[in-house]
């Protein structure tokens, strides 16, 4: 009678943005899980605390967040091991998702590691895609449109062969690939139209046409949004 | 003193998959509307109902739900029309919208005919793309790679232009195109991972694996998922 791995989206950083079912499963659960930075605070864990009760087992999965990822592999074998031993004793465990568990998101690695082993069940989020169209009131494609999400961390000519092959484009992962960015927006003639959100919906969100963001103080969770149409 | 126009996200289907958020602000708007068939009842309500008080004022937005979209332009002039005589009078309205208000919806085509003469303000949902991935618990994208979402409505060398471009495909509105995206994703070798999902998240969600779908039985609000990636 093994337990059940939940992979929980906490939604884009608004704790209002948790779904039911999400603030059901949390608290249901004895076990919570969730990324954090190798030090300090878990950004999934602030989001859902309100709803968080004393007495819980909680795991903090330690990643370095830099661009080389680090050791994380070794991390996540570790960590998923952790997990695999309170699944095994019965317990369920709820790893707390940063936005939307399937969506550019820390439970891929785990599920790659448990799956088959383990009952596993994935409550949606609110993605920071989501948020961030919301808080520059610009959707994020609309009725024949294609749409491609794209990593900033990608190549100059991957970035742009992308954008080509779509009507919209989203450009996740921001930080230090704004100069990058802002320099393929700027050719293709889509820079005017590009919003820049960072944190979109926490009390921290900031909101910047593209062409007013300086270079060096662009966040890791920042995304682009650069449609080809024109927006009232 | 006008009202403000919320374009607020039910989510994908399961009514537990509102946020907190969603759920405030419908209760708290004196004014519903929706988008519904020419006849009979409105999902983003139905998704909502739980929810839904009584003595509210509801509007439903009937659209023609056919691949020409038929007189749909001229009944959003209308419906905005209507929408913006309760604003002006002082009087919120949350337009509810299936999924994300600002990912494929109605909403759109309303906040283009409204924007700069009321406040406007999104709460962002979970859509059905992010559904989809759950019930099958498959990323829709991870790491570094790029995703391309592409509605089936597209011609068939605008598809696979668009598939070959990205790294994971998710292919939306498929209904009667189900045959055409099938042979585009043989053809491309990427038919054997690829999974259909229907209805996500709702009593009525079905997952199949894309090869297993007879072509008469798929529905619109149906979704295929092709990463290139293999999956545990």
């Amino acid at each position: 009678m093994s337990g059940t791995l939940y992979g929980v989206g906490v939604g884009p950083g608004d704790p209002e943005l948790l779904t039911l079912k999400a603030v059901r499963i949390l608290q249901q659960t004895p076990v919570l899980a969730y990324p954090a930075p190798l030090a300090g605070d878990s950004l999934a864990r602030s989001i859902a605390s309100p709803h968080i009760q004393a007495g819980k087992t909680e795991i903090a999965i330690r990643l370095p967040f830099s661009p080389d990822r680090g050791d994380s592999e070794s991390r996540y074998d570790i960590a998923s091991e952790n997990l695999s031993a309170h699944l095994e004793a019965g317990r369920d465990v709820a790893l707390l998702c940063l936005g939307d568990p399937l969506f550019y998101g820390t439970f891929a690695h785990v599920l790659a590691r448990v799956a088959g082993r383990f009952p596993v069940a994935v409550v949606p989020g609110v993605t920071s895609l989501a948020a961030a169209s919301a808080a520059v009131a610009m959707p994020v494609a609309m009725g024949d449109e294609s749409l491609a999400v794209i990593p900033a961390t990608l190549d100059e000519d991957t970035i742009a062969a992308r954008i080509d092959a779509a009507d919209c484009a989203a450009i996740v992962k921001i930080g230090r690939n704004l100069g990058k960015v802002r320099g393929i927006l700027t050719r293709l003639g889509l820079a005017g139209e590009a919003r820049y959100i960072e944190f979109a919906s926490a009390e921290t969100q900031r909101v910047r046409k593209l062409a007013e963001v300086a270079e060096d103080e662009a966040a890791y969770f920042a995304i682009v949004l650069a449609p080809k149409r024109t927006n009232p």
